[in-house]
């Protein structure tokens, strides 16, 4: 039986969220799975929400669009109010601390991603793999120790250390959900 | 009319053609088009040929997945063997000099991609940058400028200047044809 999952990482250019989907996708091949990532450019893209999207399959992924994902990433607010109506029925919304909560049929589940980064990290710009992490301990659709291979592979050079911390404080934030 | 230009981007794992696609999608987008970069992970992935994936259309892009690419470069043996079939009708392959020619119905195109990154750039490992340039001057599917401005926006910092350069040369590489 085919078990698809749908992923979308949603928030403003420079987070980094290009490479938290390479990362969840590397991840879930090196777990043995199949998965698609990409990034769409449209007019909305210039200027306002950006977003990476990533598909885990463990059969081919012959639709390679992201119609409903099960999870949805939001880190600011404009990306959370274009993205959240556009959901799977069991799907999850994860919003950074400094996102206003929506009223939404959705759960959403409201973490300190990027303040954990620029706090306990010290860097902001690696809030991308505290999500990361978040959503490995979350959903469990890739195993941790693909993500780590993953990062290690993917990191600019000498900052493998940052991102692999970054990755397990986030990874702690969800278990303490 | 619907204007659609599918590159498919094949070699081996390290080679950046993620990142290539990347600049290509986004300096179509500075270009005023839409554009979707993906990349695909299977078990082919495991061990093997390595392809990124760029669709630049100047209407919205329904289908997102590259079917009959009208380039494809190929930085290896082992990725020209494995998509030399798959092309469109007027479709080119760009085939790094190091890459040995193979018989195809179509028109092969062969550069010393690696050579010049490696010797006029001094750097192998932007040959990346020089098929991008032998791309944009080639198909003319997106503009230098935007490619330029695409290229500062997404390389590491303090490797722009490189990367620019690297991206000239392939330019001037595909002007000399």
């Amino acid at each position: 039986m085919e078990e698809r999952f749908e992923i979308r990482l949603s928030g403003s250019g420079g987070q980094g969220l290009i490479l938290a989907g390479i990362i969840l996708a590397e991840a879930a091949i090196l777990d043995g799975k199949n998965a698609v990532q990409s990034q769409s450019y449209g007019p909305e893209a210039r200027g306002g929400a950006s977003r990476s999207e990533v598909i885990i399959s463990n059969t081919d992924i012959d639709y390679p669009k992201v119609t409903k994902p099960k999870i949805l990433l939001a880190l600011t607010d404009e990306a959370l109010h274009k993205f959240k109506d556009n959901i799977a029925d069991e799907g999850v919304i994860i919003i950074d601390s400094s996102v206003k909560k929506v009223d939404t049929p959705f759960k959403i589940i409201q973490l300190p991603i990027i303040e954990t980064a620029r706090n306990k990290i010290g860097k902001s710009m690696v809030a991308n793999m505290v999500a990361v992490g978040v959503i490995t301990e979350l959903t469990k659709a890739v195993s941790r120790e693909g993500v780590e291979k993953a990062i290690l592979n993917r990191v600019p050079k000498g900052t493998e250390e940052l991102n692999i911390k970054a990755f397990n404080a986030g990874c702690n934030l969800a278990e303490q959900i």
